[in-house]
């Protein structure tokens, strides 16, 4: 066996619970090495004639990344409290894992033994439960709609006059939103995700002038409620961007800081090196997001600062029944800070959706005492990677299984899916305008576990590079959109709300098909199976059914047929076939 | 390469910083597997030409614990934020290696890289700075002295008449350590670790009655202000015992709940199953300590109890300058309770010393935010395989180096280092009386990273088994005192404050010996090094000087001589030797 590859360090996608009385362990080992691993686990306190006493529990296999293979058991635990080892065996050698390391008999002392000490019920994973069943839609407000032409701002361009510039001004709001609410009924999304709403400079709104007023370019807080009911009405969650990390330029602290300098009674509330402040330098002398002078960083380990930005979270959440958060630059502010904005909103409405903005691997966040959930980009770069970049099945396989076991299921299952945002490309600008390519990774999207977003525009086919190009005028003249797309798009969500494995999954088991472009998949919930094919070639493909499904009723989701699973399977190039395992008779 | 070893988990003994402008990063590889690795870091917003700006450093190669070896580098980090990979080279071949897995060349985009997205003053772990010289003294006070017999509880037997059993008496109080300071003093020991004062039940007083009194067999509030007072004027910090994870039976609350079940307003202190509570049940209808009834465990998530506890420990720290509180089974209560504690007492105090009892592996507790320290039992493990339990010496450098790299060097600092304790047997009793190898033990307790403790009695030679045999009566008379070992004992606390690289070391070197029953190892602060050799063997030990330090001038620390390094040196049977680096001529 290789020991050194034998690891399980009780970071939270290795131990973690989802109810007050079982829990979840994985454990890793080297690919291909060890052939079975039995659980030992126990009460630390009961004992017998001077004996720990264990029980043992078969771990099962069910994933590998191309170096390890992933293991995983959910056991009962009902006295809150875990000892627990693992019992390896290869096929000529075994040997216990402890957290003191290797043993080659089963200690008969409890000190050696991983401990789960006490299981908090407060300190369970508990993200909201409707995450999962939603279908997101992320609207830049400057550019979904001008509904009210009134209060446009000072330079308003003619809607969709030219492409977008860093500094354009469309006029965008949220009237234009309720004016066009029946668009996404019709589409059949069930939550928006705004980008900021509160009053700042430029037309993104990320440099906050003043997080208590809505931009007068968008509406005012009468606008924002009779949005939000509408939405709700509609069975629409919403979610607003809380950008907490940094201020705008014009926020009033800051400028008073700008003026004033040491003197200034707000000089705390950011992280000044010296006075006066210099904006323009190219690294300022104040930390700032980026080096951008413009976004200064709030000191959020300052009691006023925090004070302050928690009655904002308070403010929104209790007086305008929103459904989610999304916190800009998330990793960038402190743990203690998110702890208790997570305190303040739960104790407000325990089902609002913390999502933070943060492009790496989250544990420390998503440990249950701060955000329920990340925007999902390793998997954004994972679906891309496979249907644009040529990467391989096998490359696709194991970044998602690794991907995957970084967390636990319970965070897996509310994670914010998307293939692109206001902060990228659009993903038919990505897909080099092949539609089939589009479709097929929204799909991938909609199969995995998590709630999936669809950045406005791209259900009717809209392009655009990187920003400002992402952020065009929506297009509502129909002859310009693309609506073979859009009613995929529709068919897409009507598959998601009705097939039950898809999303909200316990695992996603990876097929051959002897054919690099083809990749096939299965997810399951219970005894309910998906199949997916997906194949991005140029040329159709004729696939063999995975031995696994080859004596199952199979049957297609598209035109509701029966599968003949001795005769290959054909799919159309740059193109998709569902497969669904027909309900055992009862 | 043996890939699937290679391991950054980002968990806290992995990424972490002792100052805010630099921060020290570990990786772990197969035991001589990887020759050389270097990180690649760099601020995740310089960027020059389209490509991300990275530095290189070559990364230390300074453990092995049989399985892994361990790299260490501390980089200076300008802006506070990090986004790095590592690039690892074997004789034939490199990669490198990302959040996102292995790559065959650098990738020119930061996504994949590990990051470390902002170093927040407030998360770094600053633990008092008084700790890493402190040696503790363990004081469990109703075997200690018994100083004014006017307060003695029913029942005291004549001190030291008889063996302790569970339910005895003797009559140690506050009042009998003020009058044994002189001891203390001449021991030279720096801080007091007291096991409960707070008004209890049993001759422990772990099972609390009143948080807010001092037992009345004890003392009272004016005698604890003496005594620290009298402390503090000869440089001996004190530590009292917080057990807030359960209260005693006779707690009045839990009386309250006892008497009137559900109706009771103190239900939702404890965590009642079913009403009315059955103490007696071999597994009680309420969460206790154990299958203890006669320990409730608190509902440390209830406000009311927080605020309870909280003000207990603000009283005392406030009122009683206090140095320390050690907390009792530390790891079966909330960790947000714990972060409140942190707050609510380092308010008072900073330089408030905060210790665990935790007996396994204690990262989460150990983040900066909650514990400075816990109680190294892993460590007493170690020392006693190798000296009592004839473990080998290869065992012994991996387990501690295994250990000692699951910490930060921060933490290790002031970890709480112990031989035994009132939970344990004596370390005399443990080692059957062999009094060579208790200060063999003591020794290498005193040379390892951490603050040492000593129990009560155990500088005297006491002997005792398992509680209450440990709990004996502390022997005044002199002629029964082993004067011997206190003497011994002396000098070591001497050693400890008067040589550099005893206990605050940067790392623990081990050397090859050739004689199993021979340990060797070298710890050094800057350029001062010391030199241990522990023979446990029954016969004297022939050695050759470690060919690191043959060019060397070594000193006998114990005569002062200089050392013939060319010939061997001699360890006699039981015994010790320690060299000391000469200081290099200005």
């Amino acid at each position: 066996m290789i020991l050194s590859a034998i690891n399980h360090d009780q970071a939270h996608a290795e131990v973690y619970s989802s109810s007050d009385k079982s829990v979840t362990i994985r454990i890793r080992t080297a690919q291909d090495d060890v052939q079975q691993i039995t659980l030992l686990h126990g009460d630390p306190y009961i004992w017998n004639d001077g004996k720990w006493q264990f029980t043992r529990s078969s771990m099962t296999k069910i994933g590998s990344d191309g170096i390890h293979d992933y293991w995983t058991v959910t056991i009962d635990l009902p006295h809150s409290r875990l000892r627990y080892g693992f019992y390896l065996q290869s096929a000529d050698a075994f040997i216990v894992y402890t957290e003191r390391g290797f043993f080659q008999e089963i200690p008969e002392h409890v000190a050696p033994f991983f401990c789960l000490p006490y299981l908090h019920a407060e300190e369970q994973f508990s993200p909201p439960d409707w995450v999962s069943n939603t279908v997101w839609y992320q609207i830049f407000p400057e550019r979904f709609a001008n509904g009210n032409p009134s209060i446009n701002p000072d330079n308003t361009l003619a809607w969709g006059s030219e492409k977008p510039k860093v500094n354009s001004f469309f006029g965008g709001d949220l009237k234009g939103v309720l004016d066009h609410l029946d668009h996404l009924v019709s589409l059949g999304i069930t939550g928006i995700y705004f980008t900021p709403i509160f009053k700042a400079f430029s037309n993104h709104k990320y440099d906050t002038i003043d997080y208590m007023e809505i931009d007068p370019q968008f509406g005012d807080h009468h606008m924002l409620k009779t949005l939000i009911q509408a939405c709700h009405e509609r069975g629409i969650r919403v979610m607003l961007d809380a950008v907490f990390n940094h201020s705008g330029y014009h926020f009033e602290p800051f400028q008073d800081v700008l003026k004033n300098g040491a003197q200034s009674p707000y000089k705390d509330w950011f992280h000044p090196h010296s006075f006066p402040l210099r904006p323009s330098d190219k690294i300022p002398n104040y930390e700032t997001f980026a080096f951008e002078g413009t976004m200064p960083k709030l000191n959020t380990s300052n009691p006023e600062v925090k004070d302050y930005l928690l009655q904002v979270a308070r403010y929104w959440t209790q007086h305008f029944d929103i459904d989610g958060w999304r916190l800009d630059v998330a990793n960038e502010v402190d743990h203690s800070f998110w702890r208790e904005f997570r305190q303040t909103v739960k104790a407000i409405n325990p089902d609002v959706y913390i999502l933070g903005e943060i492009w790496h691997r989250a544990s420390p966040w998503l440990q249950g005492d701060q955000f329920d959930a990340v925007m999902n980009y390793p998997l954004t770069d994972a679906i891309q990677g496979f249907v644009l970049n040529n990467h391989s099945t096998k490359s696709f396989k194991e970044s998602v299984t690794k991907h995957l076991f970084s967390y636990p299921h319970t965070v897996n299952h509310v994670q914010f899916n998307l293939l692109g945002s206001h902060d990228t490309a659009r993903i038919l600008t990505e897909s080099k305008g092949n539609k089939q390519h589009v479709m097929l990774q929204y799909l991938m999207l909609f199969s995995m576990p998590g709630s999936p977003c669809i950045y406005y525009g791209d259900e009717i086919g809209m392009t655009g590079g990187n920003d400002p190009g992402c952020r065009d005028c929506m297009i509502w003249d129909e002859d310009k959109q693309d609506l073979d797309l859009l009613s995929f798009m529709k068919t897409l969500i009507l598959w998601r709300k009705q097939l039950q494995p898809m999303g909200s999954v316990d695992s996603v088991q990876f097929h051959e098909s002897g054919d690099d472009d083809v990749l096939i998949y299965s997810t399951h919930q219970e005894n309910d199976f998906l199949i997916y094919l997906f194949n991005r070639g140029l040329t159709s493909a004729q696939i063999t059914v995975p031995e696994h499904f080859k004596n199952e009723d199979l049957i297609d989701i598209v035109d509701n047929s029966l599968l003949d699973t001795q005769k290959p399977l054909i799919v159309s190039k740059e193109s998709f076939r569902i497969l669904k395992k027909a309900a055992d008779p009862e």
